[in-house]
């Protein structure tokens, strides 16, 4: 029997944001600064965007690994936010757990850092109990590309499927004729080269017309 | 059980070209430009030189994502042509499913820009209803490598089947005795090394019969 | 005798930015997209906050080139604008070596796409007229790595000096208490990482004082 | 039925360290050299914090391999000390074999030095004799990056599961209030960047109580 | 049920060298050509070392693709030699096929040139009819990294197993005992940096016994 | 006194291709081949539409070296070409060094296989001379991209300018207006991704006259 | 004239650290961070080893730039410490520019973050001024490679040398008869790989001598 | 007045080989051991092959550092040999540097291990006493890639030429018919990829002779 396909659907799905600290964002060294920057900024406005449930959780905000960056709470203002007193593993913590269950979903779209410790192991507790797991390899981050090559090959073993922000936007938007304008801004916004293409269009068509 | 080999059949196969078009183009960046180009080129040529049934496809040709390129129409002026209104997912345009449908082909060898999107959703749709699914990976393009990887995984997971378009073409021909001229000519053009691997043989065979 | 340091100063200097067109960016493969973009938009916010004369000049805008990005003419309304019709070289169209002149300024700031052609040419027709160049290494780029090498070393036997944008920023800001707040805002948005290490110490700040 | 989460536990597992020996070590390539030695220390630390039962073997320790390399039994006096006399698989070495199964834990927590030879082979021998294996990937080394990507995959294949030593450490500890301080003091020094992020942290803090 | 290790023995085994022909070689990209020589080599001394049945084959060896390395025939003189008269799949010639067969071993150590046909196609072929096959990675190459990758992963997902020539080696030998001098000697030869290991540890044990 | 800028005109230079052999080509390991292959080709179209002297030469063609590809002399039939018996530096043979003097050029555009020996001893012998030296990076190449580097920095320590063969045509060009098509087309075919930007022009401009 | 060989002496230099500081370090990606980590650390106790005089200085310090890393400071607790109120240039701060002057010494051995900004700024000032200057390239940072390489360059030219730590200390030390015990000690904790090949060399004695 | 062409002559060049001891080879990471081994290998029959006069330094060969490769003696058995007792820069043994002194000649080729100290210290001496320097690039090796990139930067500056080892022999041979055999041998077993050209070379003369 042909695998099925488990396809994101905007109405089936929560977006779990993970431990994007200021202070280990910047240990992440598998992505460069600018490039995350713009991953996990463009996950934003696509979370906002859809406006999915979405669920923040952070650990201890008030030491060295800083605050959430405040671009989430900033744009996602009626998210869920889970401070965790002290477990590693999200799914450990009863409240976030319960958050993720009353959001009544099947889909969880999850980012964090580190990809190997805050990522996987919700996922692998998540799919676990069911879930379909979507994991946001490029706004999640780690000390070493390989320690995440090792961690996709963990969760995908657990049948995780990866895909990265911009397919995870595609994978929810469907059909570009919902919307062209608001979608389509956060791609000239985020997608690596896609503002000079626009640009280009604009004014090719601008010329024409005159 | 031994696993089944899934091999490429020029009487069983149709081709998908998606959204290779000269704006989404510029946007690839997990290849070298004249990498790419000489890729997708190559595989044009292999469509053309097995005549097996081709389906192109194009979404907002007159936006900024540019129009097909051209050597695709001109090499093959027998291929469907389906420019999609809106959908994303090419298998979400009714007549791109039909025509896949009445191709009446079990082997489907994918290819386009970019992989993350344009290649993996149609992918992981058409492998759902039962059809063989052959990536071609080096002619399909993304923004970023680790988006490839991500995008491979996953199209993996679900059962496709990775190849390049040098092996598309070994694995259709077969046999070289089927006509090594004009294969050849394909290979010379485009494997990399081969174009001076072949003037060096010929080369020798002339100064041997001075 | 030792050699002179030749100093960045925000009296003597003229930003030239050349062929930043939307369509050439789109043949940098020297930098990731989002770097490039990044360094170019940071540029372009110094010379804005300096308020140094700046020259702006462009070839065929109207064809594949493309326009020059919006984000230049946007952020610097001061700047004199000099589409060219046709000289590779800018130096060698007269309104262009004309405007250098007439700024009156010794030190000329350059950078543009591509490195080897529109940033090398001018640059070493101007430090033959005895001008002092400074090229801003990660805001002009080229689309391969070895050319942009090939280029620098060109440009550093005729005697130009290469510096990053932060580095010009920080060459003609001097010292930081000439204001802290709006210089910082542009280290903060375009420096990889200062955004999250900013958050950070805020953060830490506010929770001290609470 | 979803996939259990074979978690990590410190009450359920034995560390096991193949031939980290100093002659040994100096055939990793697919690491720099201080980033393979921060690993191997940083999980002789978890070993000993953890107070995990610990199997140390060598092969021929007076040849070129040279000795384990000291740090391993300085640090971890307690631990089973098993010089094969030529096995290459460890676990064809009747004293190690023993030795694991006296352990009387079912998950594996392996490392070693060459990744496709100490570590697969021990690592498939026992996945077959029904142990959940835990292969430490940044503790583990070997010539070259394709090595270790083609050991990867074999050890995937036949349901291995792979992690770095930060979240095996991180799996273990579950919760840090369990102990802050001194699961910290091991982030600290061997998470690469967290020396800096812990000293900004602390600076923040004394600075302002002043 | 855990899975069974499917271990080399050097009873139970044949060795394929396909197509590792002097004008293909030069299209291999995906290693150094320094290091793809270290490691054929390395790899036929292995077969000549465990004296396992080899079948060497090619493909139009008086054309472009050039003759079988002559070292393959210097050091296996004794193996079986199948030039083919077109076939791309070796299986698919009938020789090739029952040369397999009547070595009446179950393993097959399969490497070839160039991996993503000469080496992926028989595989496939060889596992589809109960064989167990194992991928000498690091001696068989292709034009490009990522179509090295795509191959593997087309392998593993039919269930070949992947090892790099030492692997092969160490699997076989077992134990070191069984010979220490001989074997000794090809890692000394082709292990990058065992030379220098060797040589050390050969000086200070003649200056101890000095 | 500034330094003054050696500036590459149609009317002074001669170009020489040295030892660009189908053998040594295959040597080339500091670009990719595709790449190299286009850079070559690209510049003897620049030799050809400029129509400057040009001296081809080569050593022992009917040897491993294999001869001189192709296109050289099917682009080039006016070409000078000189086959060395034996003289390693193309300088040490009289005829060469006589077409060079006879040329009554001044400025010597130089490449070949390998750059630091084809390339580097006769730039070096010419420089000394009192020509002015161009050599063209990447349509030269060598077996690793440090000997490249290696090479690079003696030639110009000698006072050789480096740059692409875009920067050749570029600066022979001098203005687009001389001829936008037939210049224009040689970009298009070899300067990486610029065949996409013209075909997305060419469509916009399409589009807008319906 | 042949040039003068300006070799560093320990009775002739000072060692300048210029805002090694905890926020800043974090900003570095042209090393990765325990290899950065590692350098600076190497270095520092070079300082010490030698007891040569040594300035501090920073900028912002309670700010997001950190403190200076407390190990400058404990391990080189006669330094002379210049906190700087704003000057990004160091030379520009009078009190940093005194100190350099009173140490009496004409070599300066400078590092720091950022390498372009904050160690080429002071470097250019002092070789002005008639000193020389080593710049330890391994213990300076910045954001990109490409950026070192630039400032690499902008200091080369002015006669600036460049020198890694290990460099500097071999330099200073000129014979391992000074000292073997001590100066050892430095290498083998920070010099890549020195530690295992003295594990392996002490135990080769150690067992020649049972 | 255009600079002379130092070009390197049998007759009046010395060989220095520093500290290519086994235990700092194993220190080398800026080059692969593959590759080290093979420059090393090559440039030691180069120094056979025009039997220059070549003189080979150590230091504590009975320590960590270990033997000079036995390579190095064994195929150069007149080579002066100068166990140096302590002194880093070889050029401060007084035997050292008598030897150089006696062997009359003005050119040295110096390779060795560590570049950036064992090579740039004497090269920077001898400079400075009137001699031509050509550095082996590629048989020096060091820990890191921007070490070696340093260290080639500072004897550039000095006037060191730098060259590889094909280089070397290629400018020391001349001419190819001074004998093509010998010569080729080495190029046949050291230059990559050269041993298939010469196969596939060989294969087509006896082809065509059938």
């Amino acid at each position: 029997m042909p695998p099925a396909y488990k396809r994101l659907n905007k109405d089936d799905c929560v977006f779990l944001f993970i431990d994007h600290q200021t202070g280990l964002i910047q240990l992440v060294h598998d992505f460069e600064p600018n490039e995350f920057k713009n991953n996990v900024l463009g996950l934003i406005k696509v979370a906002d965007y859809f406006k999915v449930p979405t669920i923040l959780t952070s650990s201890f905000e008030t030491g060295p690994n800083g605050p959430l960056v405040k671009e989430l709470q900033d744009s996602l203002p009626n998210a869920t936010v889970i401070p965790r007193p002290g477990q590693i593993n999200a799914m450990d913590n009863e409240d976030f757990a319960q958050a993720v269950k009353k959001s009544g979903k099947k889909q969880v779209v999850i980012s964090g850092v580190l990809t190997e410790v805050c990522v996987a192991f919700p996922a692998l507790s998540l799919i676990e109990q069911g879930y379909d797991i979507f994991v946001v390899t490029d706004a999640s981050g780690t000390f070493a590309e390989h320690s995440r090559e090792a961690a996709h090959k963990r969760m995908v073993q657990a049948g995780c499927q990866l895909l990265n922000w911009a397919a995870v936007s595609s994978e929810l938007h469907g059909d570009w004729r919902n919307d062209v304008a608001g979608f389509c801004g956060i791609w000239r916004d985020h997608v690596p080269g896609y503002w000079c293409l626009m640009q280009s269009y604009e004014s090719s068509v601008k010329n024409a017309n005159r």
